[in-house]
C-alpha cells in the first residue's frame, strides 16, 4: 500500500461523512416542515436531494477506479465493497427522506392534525442513528455499530406505537383518516433509514471483523 | 482472463438467479397466502427467507474473493460489484415479502374485507419485474432493462389507485380501518419490490454501458 492510495481512501471517507452530514439535514428540514408548518423548508429537502445523488454517481465511480487501479486485497478491498455499500444505503436514505417531505406537502395542505405524537422524537433517534453509523464507519468503532443495531429495536418499537395511537385516532373520526394515514407513513420512512443505518453498522463490523453478522449466519472470510 | 474464471463467474450468476427465484415464490405465497386466506402459505415465506438470507452471505464471500484472487478490470469488475449489488436487491425484496407476510397473518385473523382491488395484479406485474431484471443483467440485455425501468411507473400508478380506493372505503366504515390499511402496506411493500427490480434494471445498464443512469445524471466511467 503507498501513501498515495492512504490518501484516496481518506478522501473517500470524507466524501462519505458529507454525504450523511446531508442525509441529515434532510431529516431535519423534512421533520421541521411538518413541525413547524413551514412549507419553504421542503425545498431544501429536495436540493439536498439532487446533491446526494450527484455525489452517489461520484463515490461508486471512485471506488471502482480504487479496486482497479490499485488492486487492493483483505481488509482495504473489504473497506471499499464497503463504501459502496454504504454510500448505497445513505443515498436510499435520502429518498425516504423525500418521501417525508411528500407526506409533508399533503399534511400541509389541510390544517393540523393535533398529534404528530412520537414522530419528532422518532426522528432525533432516527438522525442520531445515521451520525453514528458513519462515524462507526470511519472510526472502525464495532462497540458504536453495535449500539446503532441496539437502537433499532427501539425505533420499531416507537413505530408500532405510533400506529397504534393514530389508528385509534383514525377509528374515532374519520375525517382524521387521510391526515392520520400519512403521518403513519411518515413513521414508517423514518424506520427505514433506521434500517438503512443498522445496515451500515452491520457492514462496519464486517469490515473491522471479517465476520458477517448479517442474519446472525456468523460466515468468516 | 482464464477459463476458471469465466466459470466461477457463471457459477455467480446462477446462483444469482436462484436466488431471484426463491423471492419469486416468496411474494407468491405471500399474496396467496391472502387470497386464497391459507396461512400455512405463510409459513413457506419464512422458510424461503431463511435461505434467502444464507445466499446473500455465500454470494457477497465469493465476489470478494473474485476481486482479490483475480483482480479484474473494466468490465468484469463492474460485473462482480453489480452482482453485489443486485444480491443486496434481492435480499432486500425477500424482506418485503416477508413484510406482506406479516401483514397477512394480521388480515387472516379477521373475516375478509372485500376489495383486494389490485392487489394480485399488481404481485403478478411485480414478480415479472423481479424476473426480467434478472435475466437482463445474465443476459447483458439493456432493451430489457429499460422495460423493467418503464414498468416501474405502471406500478406506482397501481400503487395510487389503491391507496385512493382503500381510503374512500376506510371512510365509509370505520370497521375497515384496520384492514384496509394492511392492504395500503402491502400494496407499498409490492412497490418497493418494484423499485429494487428497478435499481437492478439501472445496475445492468451500468454494466453493459459503463453509464450511470441513476439519477438521470448520465456520467461514464
Amino acid at each position: 500500500m503507498n501513501r498515495h492510495f492512504d490518501e484516496e481512501l481518506g478522501e473517500l471517507k470524507e466524501r462519505l461523512l458529507y454525504m450523511a452530514s446531508l442525509v441529515e439535514s434532510m431529516i431535519n428540514y423534512a421533520i421541521k416542515s411538518l413541525v413547524d408548518r413551514k412549507e419553504e423548508l421542503i425545498k431544501e429537502v429536495y436540493s439536498h436531494e439532487d446533491e446526494v445523488n450527484k455525489i452517489q454517481v461520484e463515490i461508486d465511480d471512485k471506488c471502482l477506479k480504487l479496486i482497479a487501479l490499485h488492486q487492493p486485497a483483505a481488509q482495504d478491498l473489504r473497506f471499499i465493497t464497503s463504501a459502496m455499500k454504504i454510500n448505497a444505503e445513505l443515498e436510499r436514505m435520502g429518498d425516504q427522506a423525500v418521501n417525508i417531505a411528500d407526506s409533508s406537502v399533503k399534511l400541509l395542505k389541510q390544517p393540523p392534525l393535533k398529534p404528530l405524537i412520537d414522530t419528532p422524537r422518532m426522528s432525533e433517534i432516527v438522525k442520531k442513528m445515521v451520525k453514528d453509523s458513519l462515524d462507526a464507519f470511519v472510526k472502525k468503532d464495532v462497540l458504536l455499530a453495535k449500539k446503532v443495531m441496539a437502537t433499532d429495536d427501539e425505533v420499531d418499537g416507537l413505530k408500532d406505537q405510533i400506529f397504534r395511537e393514530l389508528l385509534t385516532y383514525m377509528s374515532g373520526d374519520s375525517g382524521n383518516i387521510s391526515r392520520a394515514l400519512e403521518l403513519i407513513l411518515i413513521s414508517r420512512h423514518l424506520e427505514r433509514i433506521g434500517d438503512h443505518s443498522t445496515n451500515i453498522a452491520e457492514d462496519v463490523i464486517f469490515l473491522v471483523e471479517g465476520k458477517d453478522v448479517r442474519h446472525h449466519l456468523g460466515g468468516e472470510i
